[in-house]
């Protein structure tokens, strides 16, 4: 068979951040699948197949893209930043894990991106300097307890910490509880960052602490970045300050 | 001053992994300054100047990237990968912290790159699906008592694993003994992936386990990748096998 499947990273939005490897396989696929936000931001092209769902259905729209590969479409399935980091990729591998024998032989590639930790990141100074953790928020698909434990062994490891999916509908309180873990271990003072739309036309971004955080200006396109005990900011004049991690312990 | 700083990330070293951003910035700078490897990925320009240093200078190499933005050059800190995951970015940031005030108004530009972690990841499947953790084992910086602290935190975790410089002079044996503090929490058959130069012609990919990793493969072109509980193999014929984390508890 010669189908083939492509998951593609499209990156925090800002075109200038597509990598050429995702831009060429955008080009070559026959069929585009993927959440319709996302694929409004891949250039129309003819002759191309847009095979748009809402978000939440990925198991089923992996499903979808690996049957259109199976019968020798080249398909591109379109991910928000990085697929391989709280996004398509592990959602393809479980539809391939239970699903037809013969995709687990299909051509697939993965097509890194720039996840938003790095979008903020980069925006902010050098937060991440020191070692770091990221946590997905949503569950969806995971117990609230595994969160917490995760939240409370990297607060013990004094990680800094990127949280991606702070809100859900299914739990509006979770990102307030994440902080009240946090606080137990963390000073008051120690710097959070709400990084909303990087590289998006309504970006935003704050700058906070902990104990001053509201967890009421979070939506589902904010990552927040928590950081460790050495995290620190750098004043400028007339300008956001640096917020950076020092590469060494103190 | 009409200086400028930027701080570009080339990915891993497959120059479709460059962003149309770091090409943009590259071709705009005046001066490069890096490491003599990493500058060797940049097309020569002619006019453009070209300061190399050995690795393991970072603070000395920021401090004159910053000293010639002073004067109105425009300035490109190349590094690998990302330069805020254990890259340049924080080291330039430490310079303007300890260094001259003007410097705290220079304008600089954070230009995020693929990360290592990023390209294994992409190479072998969805690794990292669910929560991880990245840490550098170098203890140039940071004394090994605080490294083994986050690798018992993100056992305890049960965090998706990600090591950068596995392997120093300093420290020959520091991988041996992070992988000793690992198997006292986890199973010897979770999976670990050794994952060497990945973009570039001496790729290699192996997976092994916990219980099998021999600590002496690895050098500092090494990315290392330790499972969580849920990781898993899916088989292939006559391939290398997926590695992926499922997006749920299990």
């Amino acid at each position: 068979m010669s189908g083939r499947l492509y998951v593609v990273g499209l990156g925090p939005g800002d075109p200038d951040w597509l990598t050429p490897e995702a831009t060429h396989v955008l080009g070559e696929a026959s069929d585009l699948v993927g959440y319709a936000a996302y694929l409004d931001r891949v250039p129309l092209r003819a002759g191309q197949a847009r095979h748009a769902s809402d978000n939440r259905v990925e198991i089923e729209r992996a499903r979808h893209a690996l049957a259109l590969a199976a019968t020798g479409h080249v398909v591109a399935v379109v991910s928000g930043g990085d697929p391989g980091i709280f996004a398509m990729a592990a959602a393809v591998f479980e539809a391939i894990e239970r699903g037809e024998a013969a995709w687990r032989d299909l051509a697939i590639k993965i097509v890194p991106g720039i996840s938003a930790v790095q979008a903020a990141a980069a925006r902010i100074g050098a937060p991440l300097g020191h070692d770091f953790c990221a946590i997905s928020l949503s569950d969806n698909l995971k117990p609230w307890s595994l969160i917490e434990k995760r939240l409370r062994a990297a607060a013990e490891g004094d990680f800094v910490i990127a949280l991606y999916n702070p809100t859900s509908k299914a739990r509006p309180d979770g990102f307030r509880d994440a902080l009240v873990t946090l606080a137990k271990h963390r000073a008051g003072k120690t710097p959070v960052i709400f990084a909303r739309a990087v590289g998006r036309s309504d970006e935003r971004i704050d700058i906070t602490t902990l104990a001053d955080a509201d967890a009421s200006r979070v939506n589902m396109a904010t990552l927040v970045l928590v950081g460790s005990s050495a995290t620190r900011l750098i004043p400028r004049t007339g300008e956001r300050p640096w917020v950076y991690t020092p590469r060494g312990a103190s």
